[in-house]
């Protein structure tokens, strides 16, 4: 006998469960398309050599590999080391993002596409991460970008899309946007225009570590005690207003040609969202520094009002993303929902609809094989006439069928025996009132109708 | 740089090749949902000890097996012999099929879960197989099953199924049905009782390899001369009527109690679909074996009408699938859509409707940036109208935003520079047409929504 269970770190999902998965998919796949996003999907497993060496170190440790097939052992040579058998034994691994894939995508089909190539994807990564809690080693990424174009249209679309979704989730939150540029240009300011991408990797931390650290950090890694002094300025502008902040940036960037670029691309996201409702909070959060390397542009991220859940989504525009598949110099913005936090969080805090356990409108219970023979057709129109419908297929006690119809929370329960077949008018049950009336299978399927 | 390719036997899916996938998926999932029907999901990992020893030696070869992580040499003592060392470094696999996932969730879930279940699922299954022409490595499958119940209501609401999912994909088929009890009764009449196994797997091949072919397999099998003749004529019944078939098994299967039994629950499914109209051919085909050897009563099989593609559908009824797992006497049955079979199907002889490149309503072109400006707020109260639209980002000469138009199949642009703007009429081009006129754009959003 095997012991029925799964893998630590993954899942299964129960009707009720995926009902609210859908719901979110569905709410984000809607705004999606409005927006003129298409969706493609990727194979779940990739080439080996088309994952490795792009994802950090820490990041190629947690990717999934597939043992080759039939005589693995073969040809392998360095059966002492993981390590080194590990590319002799195995060639293909488990997708680790959507994003990678999504640049194969675009080179391998280049001559399909046009461009500008607005796609969305909502697919399952793996990762050998520890599991904990929100953290699983099978999951859902969702993600939208456009590529091939530099337009700032895009990124005002992308505030819009986070907008309308977390609208329609009714998940409260605020969007943050900031650009890689100023983030260049306070490099410039403080003396070391050089260590970019160190004082971005500090400043990421800033939320979860504090600004004492950060400096630390930043001194560690070369800025000069008056060069933290400036980044301090600089991230310290969080309660003035957008303008007052844009003055702010005018006067310490001063002559700062990718701060000048920067301050000119927030100020025309902006300008494209004039006359558009925002319900949202947006900010121009100069604090927000995004992990990632591949940022050029304008970064984004998104966090909750409800709850301590950190980031629920983030992207931003990168102008490089193709080129280590061999397609340089094509500019693209993408964004990404956290649907596996979104689900936890709106599950913690009860933000979900209320879902029937059952999309099933109406049971037949039929008393005897008569009633059944009886009963089918008219189960049969009522499933035509898109009202889905069951009949209880077994004989069991009455109480028990109605016991089916209880846990499942199936609205309504249409009984019939021998009187309703000569009548030819089925008992139908309201379960939420108790209210029971026999009526025609006409005014019935009406009934449920409205 | 890295080569940007995909695994053989894997694919990747555009826009419009997903449209016509989703409208096959979403056609099958309403029917499910329209007959009572719930998704689950399961990981796409499961345990290795829950795949194995499920799928015969030949399904074994296929599993794909995923390297455990970090130092998998640690404990490895069989370095010489890679069957031996398989189970040393890999404890997890990927999904073979949805009927051992979902025997193993019933199971563990036994206690959460309102029976009779039924659950239906369309998940992506991978498997080492050769790839050639309709054969991929990575691939879906859509399976209902209903568990919990031994009522053959259920194998006529499968009949159902089948026939109005064929209907609605405009694919007509002929929908088989037998059942094991008659080929058990077939080896009593035969004289040998205990060959059922043998005599279902031969005659399974009947199709591919003929009368013939099939006879000496029997005769290899241990079934006597006259024996093979009981088959032959048992299996001679196909152009009888249906009452006809029914007469003749009476006869033909004298005293077997299985027999009787089988004769009996086909009989009773045909009875209620009595009064329901069943637009596909249904006929019962004693010829029809099915190659697993879990079914216990009834058996199905589809096959497509049009094309030589083989069986495109097919279940039963089974009585002791979770035993495996621990949980036993469960009685239960299930289908399964063939939908890659179906897709190639549908593509090679273009049965699937018109579908536009895009579901993109209307492209806006905006002359300038005063004109783009004036645009977006517009873009948006369309996207908020429930009409997918989008803004061509980029200043690109007018013909090549017109193309881009063309290319995805936007039916409808709308263009506004200057004159547009002050007169507040952008001017609202007809694609199929060639057709212009200058509208408000509360008139260009009627025309669009209706």
């Amino acid at each position: 006998m095997t012991k029925a269970s799964i893998p630590k770190g993954t899942r299964d999902f129960s009707p009720s469960e995926l009902r609210k998965r859908y719901f979110i998919f569905d709410t984000i796949k809607d705004v999606f398309q409005r927006y003129g996003f298409h969706p493609i999907e990727t194979p779940s497993v990739e080439k080996l050599s088309t994952l490795t060496g792009k994802y950090g170190e820490e990041g190629e440790k947690l990717l999934f590999k597939i043992l080759n097939q039939g005589d693995f052992l073969a040809k392998a040579t360095e059966l002492e080391n993981a390590a080194k058998l590990t590319p002799q034994i195995a060639s293909k691994g488990l997708r680790y993002d959507l994003t990678i894939p999504f640049a194969r995508y675009v080179v391998q089909h280049q001559n399909d596409i046009t461009f500008p190539f607005k796609r969305y994807q909502i697919q399952n990564v793996w990762r050998g991460d520890r599991p904990q809690k929100g953290r699983y080693r099978e999951f859902y990424q969702c993600d939208a970008d456009i590529i091939g174009s530099d337009s700032l249209v895009s990124e005002s679309e992308f505030i819009q899309i986070y907008d309308e979704a977390f609208a329609k989730l009714k998940l409260p939150v605020r969007i943050k946007i900031n650009n890689r540029k100023l983030l260049q240009g306070l490099a410039e300011a403080a003396g070391h225009s050089d260590l970019l991408t160190d004082i971005t990797v500090s400043i990421d931390k800033l939320d979860k570590i504090g600004w004492d650290k950060v400096k630390e950090e930043l001194i560690r890694r070369g800025v000069s005690e008056p060069g933290t002094d400036k980044i301090a300025e600089f991230l310290n502008q969080g309660e003035k207003s957008f303008e007052e902040k844009i003055s702010f940036l005018e006067n310490f960037l001063g002559n700062s040609e990718a701060g000048r670029l920067g301050i000119e691309e927030i100020r025309k996201v902006f300008s494209y969202l004039e006359g558009i409702n925002i319900e949202n909070e947006l900010v121009l959060d100069l604090a927000l520094a995004r992990g990632l390397d591949y940022y050029t542009g304008c970064i984004f991220e998104v966090e909750s009002l409800i709850g301590k859940m950190g980031s629920i989504g983030g992207g931003g525009r990168y102008d490089d993303l193709t080129a280590v598949f061999g397609l340089k110099d094509i500019s693209g913005a993408g964004i990404s929902f956290g649907v596996e936090r979104i689900y936890d969080l709106m599950l913690e805090h009860k933000l979900f609809p209320e879902f029937s356990e059952s999309h099933v409108q109406a049971l037949f219970i039929a008393m005897d094989e008569e009633s059944r023979l009886f009963s089918l057709p008219i189960v049969r129109k009522f499933r035509n006439a898109g009202v889905p419908s069951e009949l209880f297929p077994d004989n069991k006690k009455i109480k028990k069928q109605f016991d089916y119809a209880n846990k499942k929370h199936i609205p309504f329960v249409i009984t019939v025996g021998s009187n309703e077949v000569q009548t030819g008018m089925p008992a139908l049950k309201n379960m939420q009132t108790g209210e029971q009336e026999n009526l025609s299978v006409d005014d019935i399927l009406k009934k449920l109708q409205s």
